[in-house]
């Protein structure tokens, strides 16, 4: 089936899948089912089986899903069967927190750089990364193909980067900053804004 | 209609249509309509029309939504049209750039407290803030009868100090750990996981 006949509803869940597999088989599991996993998600079970019926199924009546097969084929549906190279914009408290974040590259990211543009900030360690200028963005994003970012800088300098990150054929932005970026339709956005989380939680409160 | 007939995916999707309904008040505008608003959040109108409908509708055939009144509408729909305290745990890199994020207060949500277990960082300031000995979190909770955490804790603390919550009543935890938590069924979780950004933009790439 092709990226665009899949509801994106159903790829925001595959990750939650993947992620859930992982917890699984590290508690020594083999093999669950689409019932265990809606009980450890708050799906349902029908749910799950429908969304994974579009990539095919991968379990058979009665049987389970293996979750070593569902893993391996779940991170080649997700294109993170290798590693991407991903350039970190913004070295403030946030940058220094996702630079050190351990949980990227097993997950199929690698975070090759991390950039400001303040002076003082320029050349200090962050983790095993030096904080490079960002006149110095354009010359990486060149040289290893770069196609992914994650963008934390302050709101007021957010639309000017990801203007420049588009520019320099980035087309996945992790947006931390607390705006709405324009983008041209070919670039995604995943917009990570924990008043949305917090708000979604105080309906129920 | 109860909180309990709306499907969590509905609900999910409210703080977006607030924040962009914020944005476009930003611009002066005072009318939207679901088109505009789909446009925007890469939704089909219908969709958003479907959603409104299950709180009462809020717009008129031919006249759109009047901005001012749907965010005050959607504000109390989320109970954020009151502020409520937050305790935040953990004062690393993730813990000070959350303590200095700016979008909480007007958002309906305002940080009372930061807490952390090392000693070095108890007393410290963080933005107007002081970081706070964990022992002390029991008092402040029960004081300002606090129900919402965010979690920002390495991994390997996030489960004990997650129980820790549960236990002093704390009923929503935004939760920055990369682990699933296990809570009680009253206790709401939302995982802020960039992992899941990146992967759900990789299926794009």
């Amino acid at each position: 089936m092709s990226q665009d006949q899949v509801p994106e509803i159903v790829v925001d869940r595959l990750p939650l899948y993947l992620r859930m597999l992982e917890f699984l088989k590290k508690e020594d599991k083999a093999i669950t089912s689409s019932q265990e996993l809606a009980d450890r998600l708050g799906l349902s079970s029908a749910q799950i089986r429908k969304d994974l019926s579009y990539f095919g199924g991968f379990g058979k009546q009665g049987t389970g899903y293996a979750i070593d097969y569902l893993i391996k084929q779940l991170r080649q549906i997700l294109h993170v069967d290798r590693v991407w190279d991903v350039a970190l914009i913004g070295a403030g408290d946030l940058g220094r927190a996702l630079a050190h974040y351990q949980g990227f590259e097993q997950q199929g990211f690698r975070l090759v750089a991390i950039f400001d543009n303040a002076p003082k900030k320029i050349g200090t360690a962050v983790g095993d990364l030096h904080v490079q200028d960002m006149a110095e963005l354009p010359r990486l994003v060149r040289e290893k193909t770069i196609r992914v970012a994650i963008l934390a800088v302050p709101a007021d300098a957010a639309a000017t980067v990801a203007a420049k990150l588009v520019e320099l054929g980035i087309c996945a932005i992790l947006n931390y900053a607390p705006i709405t970026l324009n983008v041209p339709p070919n670039v995604r956005v995943y917009h990570i804004d924990p008043v949305i989380g917090l708000q979604n939680m105080a309906y129920y409160l």
